[in-house]
């Protein structure tokens, strides 16, 4: 949820005051920073000149075509055609499968970690700190291996038939990851170094937190693609429109002022943003809910040896019909003329979604706001022309995910036969029997399981 | 591992330049702050006022009768006697049982958390900063109703004879304690103040790095009981030994250097102590193995409603025959007249985790001491006289119980068919039906089950 129109057509030179005046009409955000008390914070930190923030830097044919524009309304179009650019790559990594999702979630992560990473390395002035750098990314690596790693056991489950190295690799995960990330702690205990204790231990911080903020929560992005394409799309898609719709509705009905941190932000804004969210959340679940493309779990097919998304679609996805409470009944016989509802539950689920991502999404955006603030920065980076950095659009989609991943584990997700079975073969051979036949006694007493002979 | 003779008769006061000379002989702590070059953390910090670090302080009956000692032998005495205080009431807690143990685990968190936090509002300074140690305290209650939570369902397990209430609050409890945490993210959006943004978010870093280190590592610790009190013992009081003989080695034979972080650490205490860890860790596994109650995992009785200890113990704990590789045998036969050996399991992995314990715990100690010198604070508290704060004694079991945690998830522990069974008993009736039939073919595939019917 970063602020659509936050943007001016201003460079990085935050600190000087006479350009700031001049652009300050459409720029809050540099304002506030020259306000802001330095004194409580100790020093002056200036970081503008070593964190590339959002600049209007732009492919040099774009730049000869827009050239006679003002530098507003020139970076009004470099942000609208890299929006576009970026919602065209989307829907083609969504034709793409799956896995191209996952390989993008990937790389956008490393980035994220990049960008904060490089903030604190500017706020702490590092300059021959030993090795910070190496471990960061050592730690990155290392919790990645573990992360995915998870997930691949999870989901190509029994490795039985390959080769006994991949067997160990996957038995011992754990294990690994648990070395690996000793590896790193005693190399840190090992680079510290007298003048530098301080810093090395407050980026050793920043470091943790950047790897619980990016690679556990892209983690659960992975899982939850891997539930159905359906979990990734509507959510991530909600914040895009949560986030355009707030901007939108706040442009031309904004009057109350929401919340001191992001000034620009209006209650008309917050409640438009949330009810378009709602309608387009719904739209979208039941356009996706009919292809099974969108809705089907992806799994390892052992025969074919690869992931499929192929699946008879499970009732979650498929109109059903609820008998309600009785006093709602002659409500509902009036309008419907039938006693029950027909509804396709994942559209109920959406609703959730919707409200979570129009009501809390915000505050990721909020906090992500406050964070540039606090360290006086304008963006994470300058990767996206017009946009500022990968973090700067991918604040919320983090909260979201998590949000996500929650709700399915608790009001979706059931265990499978196959998955549980392939625990049971673990199991030595008389425990398999012993589990084997306390559950025929216990589906014969239930009534679920008739029995040939006595 | 926090080192047993950093102390010296000093109190706090860190930055008395005269003071520190005269006492400068066996406290080489205060001679590296001292020497440590401050513009690089480009203030002075000085924390001594604040926090309060260990001091002699002591019950007065015993101030009374050391009355004649001096300072010194004073500390020695005080710092000795409250070793043997901690040793005898661990005893006397794994003597009333598990639940007095975690219980005290649970306090013993609680109160490493808020010695950690109080360092970070001491370093900050944050005077009149909003709701800070609510919120801190507020993040501690819901982790810890998370990562409680998740251990008393896994080892209730089912409770669907029990209210209504609890089973909701058993099966949504990710999403309650995800609404709990959220809840929190959203408090400390609302309370972030413009003076005060940097100090916020830096005391966030801190409090989330505080419940990473504190609270998930003793959930951890938590787990290893349930797994049989033995696995909770032993490593504990490993970590005890190799502090312990690590430095009587390095008292009377101590020549060489071991690393620069702790200058009194010698490579000879570091390889003695390592060395009587493995002997000690033998002897005690295998003295705890002759009893149920060291060895059994606890469990929850639904008949009597309560934990108990009973239990057949595991092969794991028994002497077990083991026929070597064949190039092994004569050897063997040399020496034991027999073509096998006889071991008990449980010794082997005893090895692995003293050989942990002396190798990789150490760092444990040299991290948190390196953290102590970076915020230059003596201690972490004062709570118990002559050792500092409760975090000073368990710097390193945190550590170790991560070790012992995976290492029983890798190595020990396999699903028990009761645990599965509880999982296939939420499966829907059909689905039940289906894994039972496939079970069924499975296990008569591979001879293991004999139909009376075809």
């Amino acid at each position: 949820m970063a602020d659509l129109r936050k943007r001016s057509g201003k460079g990085t030179d935050l600190d000087t005051e006479t350009e700031n005046e001049a652009a300050n009409q459409d720029s809050d955000i540099n304002a506030d920073i020259d306000s802001e008390d330095d004194k409580s914070i100790g020093k002056k930190i200036d970081l503008s000149s070593t964190i590339p923030t959002g600049t209007d830097k732009a492919p040099e044919i774009l730049d000869a075509t827009l050239a006679g524009l003002s530098p507003r309304w020139r970076n009004w179009f470099i942000r609208g055609i890299f929006t576009w650019v970026m919602i065209g790559g989307f829907a083609l990594l969504v034709y793409i499968g799956p896995l191209a999702l996952m390989l993008v979630t990937l790389a956008i992560q490393v980035k994220c970690f990049s960008e904060i990473i490089n903030i604190g390395y500017a706020v702490y002035k590092i300059h021959g700190l030993p090795w910070f750098r190496s471990l960061s990314w050592y730690f990155l690596i290392a919790s990645n291996y573990f992360f995915y790693g998870e997930s691949l056991v999870d989901y190509f489950g029994v490795v039985d038939n390959r080769t006994e190295f991949l067997r160990a690799l996957v038995k011992y995960h754990r294990f690994i990851s648990f070395c690996l990330y000793i590896g790193g702690f005693v190399w840190f205990v090992l680079s510290l170094v007298k003048r530098y204790y301080m810093k090395q231990f407050s980026l050793f911080a920043w470091t943790h937190v950047a790897l619980l903020i990016v690679v556990t929560q892209s983690y659960l992005i992975i899982r939850n693609i891997f539930q159905g394409m359906i979990w990734f799309i509507v959510p991530v898609s909600m914040i895009i429109c949560n986030d355009v719709m707030a901007y939108m509705f706040g442009f031309f009905f904004g009057r109350t002022p929401l919340i001191k941190l992001s000034p620009k932000k209006t209650w008309e804004g917050f409640i438009g943003g949330g009810l378009s969210t709602v309608v387009y959340g719904l739209l979208i679940s039941y356009l996706l809910c009919q292809f099974p493309y969108f809705v089907c779990p992806i799994e390892f097919n052992e025969e074919l040896g690869k992931m499929t998304l192929d699946c008879e679609p499970s009732p979650l996805y498929r109109p059903q019909e609820f008998s309600l409470p009785t006093s709602f009944t002659p409500f509902v016989r009036m309008i419907t003329g039938k006693d029950t509802v027909t509804i396709i539950p994942f559209l109920l689920h959406s609703l959730s979604m919707s409200i979570f991502s129009s009501v809390i999404g915000p505050f990721g955006g909020f906090f992500a706001s406050g964070f540039k603030r606090a360290f006086k920065i304008k963006d994470f980076g300058d990767i996206i022309p017009g946009h500022g950095g990968i973090m700067d659009r991918f604040d919320c989609q983090y909260l979201m995910a998590t949000f996500v991943n929650v709700y399915i584990s608790s009001f979706i997700l059931t265990d499978s036969p196959q998955k549980l079975l392939t625990r049971i073969y673990t199991l030595k051979p008389e425990l398999q029997l012993e589990l084997y036949t306390t559950l025929r006694d216990s589906l014969t007493a239930r009534g679920i399981l008739q029995l040939h002979a006595p």
